[in-house]
């Protein structure tokens, strides 16, 4: 791959380059510049590149000699390359690498890459990984230090647990920009030490806290607390009040649009209803699933839904770049069409659809007219990272029986379950009553109450919490899956032991991944065997195989919308009302275990 | 003196201030916030103070305690302290500690010193007493390591001289945030590799550049190499399509309102002739006489013109506080009344005239109408750096005689001479017939022609540079000054030889500084013993002494405006067309020494 110069490398060459007395590597040639510095369009401007950066903006016939590249951008917007301030790449389910492809093409030039996942099933050493692939690639990829992995120790078995210690010393490497999103915001505003350690070693090594607060306060005491213990953003809001509080009190606020959460539609009314400054706004994706980023794009698709709510496109524009760039003060670098910055540039055919006709980066061309046009060099993950399954016995549908206490002697018994809000985070803690048949509790189709177990795959230990779950409206077979936030443990549901054990036997057997069984018969399957979240395989086969899943879900009953979705936060257990982990039912309203048995 | 805390020392207490959990500090009360983060006026607001640092900013009534300051807001505005982007603090002829103290009372909570002059007197020494004297007050004072001490090596004898390692070596330090001007522009565009080294030095640190590019190309090339260097900001910008074309390569335009140079009127016109966004304007000072500081005022007079000249109050705030802070990276601390930064504050009674009412500093207020309230910790200067007259021998009226070239015999004779232009920095090299008198040159007052003389300060050598100048329309009397840039040797002239070694014996007398003498006597002294360029009396004193340098000026004839500081650029052999230093005449359109004989 071309090398990255930083700046202090290539003062002179730019000198020379824009002075003419030598000639660029190539020029942009009269287009019109989205100038994001001081929000114009500004008509027939040339520029010109040399070792990778800007070298000149403005006229740069004299800039081109007999080898210099000529890019004829008439008729064309030549803007800064876009950029994702906050994004989980294992979200897509592919390496880093597949996911640069595909964003690439859409005109994203920089990233910064939360590896929150795959830390919390392969610690340091998972996070090296993703880091390392991100150096191997064009896109520039910079790093969050996940801050809190794992979610919760206390309730679950899980993969990894970053320390203090492990954090700080993340937090020495150049690529790690900053704190990954700092969740536990209750621990902060309780200051907590052992959260605001973690504070402190950012902050001493002057680097970015990434925030996550979702409390609809408005502006309130949690709100300043949070920002004053040196949060600099926030990708968690969903009301446009809260919005302008978060900008008011100089938090950039990351207005979210990804396959879960869209926010574009109610934040972006923070700035159309009012005439306020915008610079502390920002767009960023936070996931994205990976057939969303065939068929919809990426930032080029967040940009223009922004545009779509009213926003104005040069405003939008600079919320994907400039703005961006100075929340993380990586604006000596990038975020502007400038001389000096990286030459990370798109070329856009208009600024109502944001169509990118081209991408280059580095002062290379990587894509145009939606294809790639640079060689990726392969980046294999090594086996230990596609060895996650800890489950070291092929499990029997016995293993899924939930038999009654001791003693007991009633037809029925009551239990607590987990109700689903259909594309909601949160669930509700309901209870039920269940026929007892045998001896033990069966899923129960006329009350659509399905059987849901975890299974610790990371300690060995191969514990396993049991519980049931309503809202799925499955009619036959069985699901698991390995994506199951944060510990990622393995989760499976179903309306029968025998499919259960199939689904999750298959998975156990190809490493991971999300898997639709019926009656005995594999409906779909997608491995993901790096870490049980990522597949190396080609974006496109993975968006493929996650459709055939979305369908499978629909062949066994289930009618709402991406169901897998919901499947996999039903273990977090850090969001309201009721979690089921390897180790049981937990309330997360008053955060303790509890029995599945209302009454024994 | 109040320690000013980390922002990672106190996450904690902020947290547990704002949320009542602790009392604050200090609580402003129900003031309107002058909201730089969104360009807003927001009414009833209170900012609680924890720790010098902001914990919350809307309804702090549950942060009072029993212990707990209250300032009540009612009628005044909340507007983050002012910050002056770049300051040479010798050309108000005082101590960092009496500057302060002027500039506080005007709402000014920080400065960005590039301690130039010092520099070329005493070296890293003087740089080093400087920063010390601002660790010992309030003011929030950051410091740019001078860049081109000396402004030329060849031409003169010059104080110091700061190399690359020293240069290094300083940028290691926490209080220097970047590289003072670089005013090498030309060394700059001709990829000269001394220049680009200093500049790799200060990138390499991750680390401001500060520009210094005057020349009026309006984005041609010189300014585009001069960008991609990686100078973020300039302050030589007097043309307003040389200030949108810098804005628009993504420089910071420091737009400067000094005492000698007033570029505001015409720089305003870029925004309020346009609509372009504005984060990339900023507001300095970067000279101002000591008597202008007190009638005038500070960044709060800057704040002012820009409103005078169309510029919105709340943009031309943004202007000295945010735009400032992100210039220099330094945002994540000041530049913002939010919570977590430091409790730089200033209340003003009005928007129009920026009426300073109360500036608060770390949390603690400092200056009330006008008035200083805390005590300032004397710094004195150590002997060294007052004893900067390396002249051991009193000067005669016979060192001052300018003789005729051996075995010339006519009755005049054609010279060199430089003419200067009233308040403006460049001069003209113009050509004069002398009458020869007892085969000597003297002063002629018919033709406003005086003799001036430059001697060396710093070697011991006190080798003199002997020539004539034409503009200060003198009838008696001589004038003699040790603030003659940048190498600030002696520089003096006059009506006649008696007078010029009277003046040039009471500067060597008392240290250095500012004298007028007329046939014998002392009219006005400015005695300034620290490098000869600052003195330690109080700002009032200096200011008074300024005046009446200013007025024996006008008592022995000259008629123009602001002499002294035309004077003080005679020496500065870097700026077009002719120059006298201690080495004789310098044609600064060749870059040549030229004899002051045309003929001989």
């Amino acid at each position: 791959m071309k090398k990255r110069y930083r700046l202090s490398e290539v003062t002179k060459q730019l000198v020379l380059v824009a002075s003419g007395k030598e000639k660029a590597d190539l020029v942009i040639q009269n287009g019109t510049l989205v100038n994001v510095n001081t929000g114009e369009l500004l008509p027939h401007v040339d520029v010109a590149i040399s070792h990778g950066r800007i070298a000149l903006v403005g006229d740069a016939s004299h800039t081109i000699g007999e080898a210099t590249k000529v890019i004829d951008a008439n008729g064309l917007y030549i803007a800064p390359g876009f950029i994702d301030g906050h994004i989980h790449v294992e979200s897509s389910m592919v390496t880093v690498k597949e996911y640069a492809k595909a964003v690439m093409t859409h005109g994203t030039t920089a990233i910064i890459m939360d590896p929150h996942e795959i830390a919390n099933v392969l610690g340091l050493e998972g996070i090296g990984m993703m880091i390392q692939e991100g150096k191997e690639i064009p896109l520039n990829v910079y790093t969050t230090m996940p801050s809190c992995v794992p979610a919760t120790a206390d309730f679950e078995t899980t993969g990894a647990q970053l320390s203090l210690r492990d954090i700080a010393a993340g937090l020495k490497q150049d690529t790690i920009i900053g704190l990954g999103e700092m969740m536990n915001y209750p621990g902060v505003l309780n200051a907590d030490s052992s959260v605001h350690n973690i504070l402190k070693a950012t902050l001493d090594r002057d680097k970015i806290i990434t925030g996550h607060y979702p409390a609809p306060d408005a502006g309130g005491a949690g709100l300043n607390a949070y920002i004053a213990s040196g949060a600099r953003c926030c990708h968690e809001t969903v009301r446009m009040e809260d919005a302008l509080a978060k900008m008011r009190l100089g938090m950039y606020v990351q207005v979210r649009e990804g396959s879960a959460w869209c926010d574009v539609k109610e934040i972006a009314k923070a700035l159309t209803t009012t005439s306020i400054d915008s610079r502390f706004a920002c767009l960023v994706s936070d996931d994205t699933h990976p057939d969303h980023l065939i068929t919809q794009g990426h930032m080029d698709h967040i940009i223009r839904r922004a545009i779509e709510e009213g926003i104005p496109p040069i405003t939008a524009i600079q919320m994907a770049t400039l703005n961006t760039a100075q929340c993380f003060s990586i604006d000596r670098d990038l975020g502007s069409v400038s001389p000096g910055k990286w030459a990370d540039i798109v070329l856009l055919e208009d600024l109502d659809t944001i169509k990118v006709a081209m991408t280059l980066i580095n002062g290379e061309c990587v894509a145009k007219d939606g294809k790639m046009l640079c060689e990726l060099y392969t980046s294999s993950y090594p086996d230990s990272a596609k060895q996650t399954m800890a489950i070291h016995e092929t499990l029997k549908p016995e293993d899924f029986i939930i038999p009654i206490p001791e003693g007991y002697n009633k037809e029925t018994i009551g239990i607590h379950l987990i109700e689903i809000i259909e594309t909601i985070a949160t669930t509700h803690h309901r209870e039920a009553i269940l026929p007892i048949k045998s001896g033990t509790l069966s899923s129960d189709l006329s009350q659509d109450i399905l059987k849901l177990a975890v299974i610790d795959r990371h300690s060995g230990l191969q514990t396993m919490g049991k519980g049931f779950v309503k809202g799925f409206k499955l009619t036959s077979g069985a699901v698991a899956s390995t994506v199951a936030h944060d510990a990622h443990n393995l989760c499976i549901l179903g309306t029968n032991d025998e499919d259960m054990a199939l689904a999750a036997n298959t998975l156990i057997e190809c490493g991971g991944g999300q898997v639709v069984v019926q009656n005995g018969v594999v409906l779909a399957l997608n491995p993901l065997p790096v870490a049980g979240l990522m597949s190396e395989d080609p974006i496109e086969i993975v968006a493929k195989r996650v459709a055939e899943i979305d369908e499978a879900w629909k062949t066994i009953g289930c009618p709402i919308a991406s169901p897998f979705m919901t499947m996999a936060l039903l273990s977090l257990a850090v969001i309201p009302e009721l979690r089921l982990t390897n180790k049981g039912l937990i309330d997360t309203n008053t955060f303790e275990p509890i029995s599945l048995y209302i009454e024994a």
